[in-house]
C-alpha cells in the first residue's frame, strides 16, 4: 500500500469490517518513519476457506514474542497461547476476552499484523505443532512433571488465525524495521494518536449514582474548599429520567435548575461528563427517529441502534449536540457498549441478532465501542472544542479516539497491566480508583491513576469522597471519624498529576504526530531486551520516565531497570540498569525513575486548566551535559493546532544549569513561564 | 419418528453429528412409556441460516425451567443463562464449558430437546426479549441497584440456539408427559442405561504416578491388610515407555515382570485399569497404521487419531484387545480427549483442524470423547465381558456407555453438582476423591464419592494412601506420623459403598431398562415441586434414597425434603417433608435419607465382588404396611444378562417384618441370601 504497510486480500472479505466501518483515516503520514520492507509476503500466509470460515497460517520463527491484540488485562506476552477475541466485560480468565478486543499483534522480529475483522477470532501463537512438522519434541514425557516442565517447548510453526462465518480477509502488514516503528505505523494509518484537551489531562471526580442538584453543588464546592486539583465532573446514571435503558433527558426531580447548575460549575472550573449507554428507552426523544435502525433485539427494554448507519449515527450525535454539548457538556462515560453475556448473568443482544445494515450481534459487539466513538467525533469538530471520554469498549483503528476504556472489575495488578497491554493497539486505559478498604489501598490506588492516560477517582458508590470516609456505610451517613488528615496525603499524590501535566500534554503529542503511545510495554522501547518482554507491572509514562506501582500491603518490590542509567524522580538518587533491584517504598513513596540523560519539565499544580492557564514551570536536570526536552504549547482545547497554532518549545539544559528556549509554531500565546 | 420422539429438520444438517457418528443405537424402546403428543411442532421453532451458520428460537413459556447441556460443574437451572458449548477441561466459569457438553435441554413443561450438531453452540434460555415483544419490564431501573434487583425478570420469548458454521439441523424432540419421562426417553433412544460390571461399583484406587511394578504390588497388599474394600487397581502415566503422547506398550524398566504382576493382582480380586489418552506417539505400534487417519495438528508430539474412520478405530481397538485386554486389563481411563486450549496453556489440537472423515477439530472436540468409547465396545462384546471405565470427555446419545466422567478439577461443590447435572444428559460423573488436607476433608469426600456412579480414590499424587498421610511432603517420605487410625475412620465409608452394592446394581438395571438415570436431580423426581429445581447439592441415589452431601468445615446444614415422610438411613428418625430443615452431621454422619415407603436391602459389605460372590443380604424398613423392592440378579460381569440370564428379585416386607421373596429370570445361580 503505502508507508510500508503492506495489504494482503485472501478470498472474499466480508462486508463489516473495522476498517470499512471505522478505519479509513489513513492520510499518508508515517510520522516520519523511513520505508520498510514487509517481513513476509502475501506467499508466505496459507489461506483456507471452509464451513467455519476463514483460517490463515502467519510465519512465526523461533524465539519471536508477540504481543497486542487489544486490552488484556491477564497476560502480556502471547506466545504458546491461544487467545479467542470475545468482547466480554468480565475478562476474568486469560483467555482473550476483552472490553476493547483487537485483531492486531505486534512481535519483537519487528512488524505488526491487523486482521481485518469483527469476528471473535481465535489467535494461536506458535501454541501447536503441525503433523507434518519436524519441530516436536525429541522426547516425550512419561509423568506429569515432565509433561508441565515441557510445556515450555511449545511449537513454533506459526501465528494460526481462525476467524468464524468469513470467506475471506484482508490483512494489513506494518513493517518496522523495529517493533516500536511497527506500532508507530498502525497508529499513524488509524489517523495518528489522540491529543486530548489539557482539562481532560486533569483530575476527574465521578460523584454517588444518587445525588440530587444540591449534593453535586456541595462535593463540587468540597473539592474546592480542600484544594484538590479537579477538572472534569462526572454524572452517573441518576441525572436521566430513564438510565437502563436511556431516555438521555435531565431528571427535574433531581436537577430542577440544572442549566444553573452547570453554569456555577463551569465557573469553579469543572468540565461535565454524563455517564450513558446506547440502550435506548422508549421515552428517549430520538427513539422514534432510531427505531426504523434498531435491531432485532431489546436490551433493558430499549432499543439497539445500529450506529453504523449514516441517519442513526447522525441523529444519535445531533441529539447530544443540541441537548447535551451546546448545553455546557463536555464528554461522556459511554457504559456498557460491550457485552456482559460472558458472566452468568446476560443482559445483552445475542450474537445472532440481526442489525438493518446488515451486521449481526457478533459484529456489532466487535464495533460498537468504536460506531459510538466515531458517529460523536463531527459535533466536537464543528464546535471546534476537544473532548475526551471515557468509554467501555473499542477496537481496532482507535488511536485518534478521545476515548479512555474503563472497567468494573477492580483487580489493581489486572489494571496496571492493562496500561502495559493497551499500548501495543492504539488503545488508551484508566485503572480507576473506586471503593478502597484503607488509606494505603486508596492511595496506592491513586498513585497509579495518576500516572495513567486518565486519572479518574469514580466515587458513584458513596455520596462523600473517600479520603473524606473509606468505609462504604460510615460513608453514607456522613460519619468522617477515623479518617482526619487523609485529604493531605491524597493531596500531593494529586499534585503530582498536575506537576507532570506539561510533560504528558507533549508526549500525547507525540503520539499524535509519530503514533509513539504515550503510556507503554518497556518491550516497545527495549525490545532487544527480552527481559522487558514479559513485564506486566512496569510501564514506560512519556519519552523519559518509568513508572513501577507498589500495590497495597507491599512495603517494597523488584523492579527491572533496562540497560543504562536510571534516577528517581522524586531524591536523584541514580541507579546502575540491566538489572534487577529491590526498592523499598512507604506507603507515600512512588517509583518513578527517569532515564538517564532527560531533562523534565514540572509545573507549579494548579487545581484545574483554563485557556489561559499559565504553568509556572520548573525544569529538573537527570544526568550530565547538555539535555534537552519539549513543550506543547497551544490553547489546549480547540483543534485550532490543527491549523498550525501550536508551538513546539525545545528546553536547553547546559550542565551547570543554564537554561534555553526556543518556540516554533504558530500559536500566539504562552502557557509556560520559567 | 416412533416412540413419541420426534424429528424436525431444518435446512441441510452436516455430515458429522452427534446422531450420525454415535447416536444410531435406536431400538424402538421406550421403556414402557405411553406415547405422548410432541409439545409443539417444527412449524413452532423459528429457523434461519446466515453467513454465521444456524439459528433456531425454539418456544419457551413464561415460568418453564431448563436443565441439561451435559456435565455442567457450575450450575444446574439454566433459565435467563447463556451457555456456549465448549468442550474445556477446566470450565471455571458458569458460561457453558464442560468436560463433556450435550446439546440437549430437558423442560419442566416436560420434554427435552436436542440439537444433533458437533458444535460449540450457544444456548440462551429465555435470557433476552425481541425487540417486537410486548413482554418487555414496564419500567427501567435509574440506578444499578434497582438494575440489579430487576436482573430476575429476564425476559421469556424462547430459547436462542445459535449454531456455528451449519447451514442447517436435526432437532430431536423428547416428549414427557413428565419431565422424567422425557429423560427416560431420550437415555432409551440411546440405546439404554449402562449396566456395569458388579466390580465396577467395587471401591477403585489408582496409584502413583511413578509407581514401578514392587510399588504396585506393596500397595495392593497393604489395601487387603488394611481390610478395606477395592475392585479396581489403577496405574497412571508411568505404565508406560511413553505418555506424553502415548506408545501403549509396558515399561520394563518399570514394570519387568507385568504378566506376573497382573496375576497376581487379579488373584487378589483386583481389576486393573490403566491411563492413556488417545494421542500416539512414534514408538507406539499402531502408529503407522494410523497415520492416514490422523488430524493435521500434533498433540505432544503425537498423533490425533480420527475414530470416526472404521479402519481408525478397528486398529485402535485390536491393539487394545490383543496387547491389553487379552492380558488381564479389564479397562482403561481415557484422559485428556476433551481439550484444554481454554485455560492459558493450550496443549490441544485447533478447532481449525483437519481430519481424514472431513471432520474439523470444534467438531472432532466434541465428538472425541464418544469416538474413542464407541470405538472399543466391540472388544468387551466379543470377549463377552462388561467392562466400566473413566473418561474425561462425552457426549451425546452416552447412556449406554460403560464410561464415568472425571476431572482435574476439585472443588467439592462443583463436583457434587457434576453428580446432580450429568443425570439431565444420559452421563455418569465421578467425584473423585485425591489429595486431602486433613481427616475431615478426605472422609467428607469419601462420603460423597461412594454415593456416585464410581467410588474412586486417585492417589496419583503420592506413593502412600491419604488414609496413611494426608501431608504430600511427609507421604512422599513414608512419614506416617500424624494419621494413626485414619484407616479406621475411612473403612465405615468405604463400607457404606459395599453394603449398597446389590441397591445400586439394581438402581443401574432401572437405567438400562427404563432409562432413569441411578443419581439424578431431584426435579426429575419432583418437577412439580419449584423447589427443587435450584437445588444442587442434594441428589436422588437410586429410586428411595436422597442423599446431602456435608461439605468440610461444616457440621450442620440445610436440606430440602420434598412433599412426603422421610428417614434418615442410619438412625431411622423421621421427618415430614415440603420444608427445609437443617441438621447436625458430625463428621463421621452421612445425611442419606429413605423415601417413605421404601424397603432398602442392604450386603453384608465385601472387599471385592467375583463371579461367585454371595451377597449376605439385610432388608431395612423405612415405613409402615407392606414394602417392596427388587433386586438384580446375574453374573456381574458378562453380556449373558441380554440373553435372558438375570432374575428380577421381588422381596416383599409385611408389616410385622415377614419377607417373601420371587424371582423371574433365567439367571440359575444365587447372588443373594437372606
Amino acid at each position: 500500500m503505502m508507508n510500508s504497510i503492506y495489504k494482503y486480500t485472501f478470498g472474499t472479505p466480508e462486508e463489516h469490517t473495522p476498517f470499512k466501518l471505522t478505519g479509513q483515516r489513513i492520510d499518508g503520514d508515517a510520522g516520519g518513519l523511513p520505508a520498510c520492507e514487509a517481513p513476509f509476503g502475501a506467499e508466505a500466509i496459507t489461506f483456507s476457506v471452509n464451513a467455519r470460515g476463514t483460517t490463515l497460517n502467519i510465519p512465526a520463527a523461533p524465539g519471536e514474542q508477540f504481543f497486542g491484540l487489544g486490552l488484556q488485562l491477564k497476560s502480556v506476552a502471547q506466545r504458546g497461547k491461544k487467545k479467542v477475541l470475545r468482547v466480554n466485560s468480565d475478562p476474568t480468565l486469560d483467555l482473550g476476552d476483552s472490553h476493547a478486543p483487537v485483531p492486531f499483534y505486534l512481535s519483537t522480529a519487528g512488524y505488526g499484523v491487523l486482521i481485518d475483522t469483527a469476528r471473535y477470532t481465535t489467535f494461536q501463537f506458535a501454541s501447536h505443532v503441525k503433523q507434518a512438522s519436524a519441530e516436536q519434541r525429541k522426547e516425550s514425557a512419561d509423568n506429569t512433571d515432565d509433561l508441565y516442565a515441557a510445556r515450555a517447548l511449545s511449537g513454533t510453526t506459526h501465528v494460526l488465525v481462525d476467524i468464524p462465518a468469513a470467506k475471506g480477509v484482508d490483512v494489513y502488514v506494518f513493517a518496522g524495521p523495529t517493533m516500536a516503528d511497527a506500532l508507530k505505523r498502525y497508529n499513524m494509518f488509524s489517523g495518528g494518536g489522540v491529543l486530548p484537551p489539557m482539562w481532560g489531562l486533569g483530575i476527574w471526580y465521578r460523584t454517588w449514582v444518587y445525588s440530587t442538584q444540591d449534593a453535586v453543588r456541595e462535593q463540587a464546592k468540597s473539592i474546592r474548599a480542600d484544594r484538590l486539583p479537579c477538572d472534569v465532573f462526572g454524572l452517573e446514571p441518576g441525572w436521566q429520567t430513564r438510565a437502563y435503558s436511556c431516555s438521555y433527558v435531565w431528571n427535574r426531580e433531581k436537577y430542577p435548575d440544572i442549566e444553573q447548575v452547570i453554569e456555577e460549575l463551569r465557573a469553579q472550573g469543572y468540565h461535565l461528563n454524563l455517564w450513558e449507554h446506547l440502550y435506548m428507552h422508549p421515552e428517549c426523544p430520538i427513539y422514534g427517529e432510531q427505531e426504523p435502525y434498531a435491531g432485532d433485539y431489546k436490551v433493558w427494554g430499549g432499543l439497539v441502534p445500529d450506529l453504523s448507519v449514516p441517519e442513526a449515527a447522525k441523529s444519535f450525535r445531533d441529539y447530544h449536540k443540541t441537548a447535551l454539548i451546546e448545553k455546557g457538556i463536555s464528554g461522556f462515560k459511554l457504559d456498557e457498549c460491550d457485552n456482559s453475556d460472558f458472566i452468568g448473568h446476560p443482559w445483552s443482544y445475542p450474537e445472532a441478532s440481526q442489525f438493518p445494515s446488515g451486521m449481526d450481534g457478533e459484529q456489532m459487539h466487535s464495533m460498537m465501542g468504536m460506531l459510538s466513538q466515531q458517529a460523536m467525533m463531527p459535533v466536537y469538530e464543528e464546535l471546534n472544542q476537544r473532548t475526551y471520554n471515557c468509554v467501555r469498549s473499542s477496537g481496532a483503528y482507535a488511536a485518534p479516539m478521545p476515548y479512555v476504556l474503563y472497567s468494573d472489575l477492580y483487580s489493581l495488578s489486572d489494571f496496571i497491566r492493562g496500561v502495559v497491554t493497551a499500548g501495543f493497539s492504539g488503545l488508551l486505559w484508566c485503572p480507576e480508583v473506586r471503593q478502597s478498604g484503607d488509606e494505603e489501598d486508596l492511595i496506592r490506588r491513586l498513585q497509579t491513576v495518576v500516572l495513567s492516560p486518565l486519572a479518574m477517582i469514580n466515587n458513584w458508590m458513596v455520596p462523600h469522597p473517600a479520603w473524606k470516609q473509606f468505609d462504604t456505610e460510615k460513608n453514607k451517613e456522613g460519619d468522617f471519624s477515623g479518617c482526619e488528615g487523609v485529604v493531605d496525603r491524597v493531596r500531593p499524590v494529586l499534585e503530582l498529576r498536575m506537576k507532570l501535566l506539561p510533560y504528558l500534554y507533549n508526549a500525547f503529542n507525540s503520539y499524535r504526530k509519530c503514533g509513539l503511545p504515550p503510556f507503554r510495554s518497556l518491550a516497545v522501547d527495549y525490545t532487544g531486551d527480552a527481559n522487558t518482554h514479559t513485564i506486566d507491572d512496569q510501564y514506560m509514562v512519556g519519552d523519559a520516565m518509568m513508572y513501577a506501582p507498589m500495590l497495597p500491603g507491599k512495603t517494597s518490590r523488584e523492579v527491572y531497570l533496562p540497560a543504562g542509567k536510571w534516577h528517581n524522580f522524586f531524591t536523584g538518587e541514580t541507579y546502575e540498569g540491566a538489572t534487577k533491584r529491590t526498592f523499598e517504598a512507604a506507603v507515600a513513596d512512588i517509583l518513578l525513575f527517569v532515564r538517564d540523560g532527560s531533562l523534565i519539565p514540572t509545573a507549579k499544580p494548579v487545581t484545574h486548566v483554563t485557556p489561559d492557564t499559565v504553568f509556572e514551570m520548573e525544569v529538573r536536570r537527570f544526568g550530565g551535559g547538555r539535555l534537552t526536552c519539549t513543550l506543547t504549547e497551544d490553547d489546549g482545547e480547540s483543534f485550532d493546532f490543527l491549523k498550525g497554532e501550536q508551538n513546539i518549545i525545545t528546553l536547553t539544559s547546559e550542565e551547570d544549569g543554564r537554561l534555553t528556549l526556543t518556540r516554533e509554531g504558530g500559536y500566539d500565546g504562552v502557557r509556560y513561564v520559567f
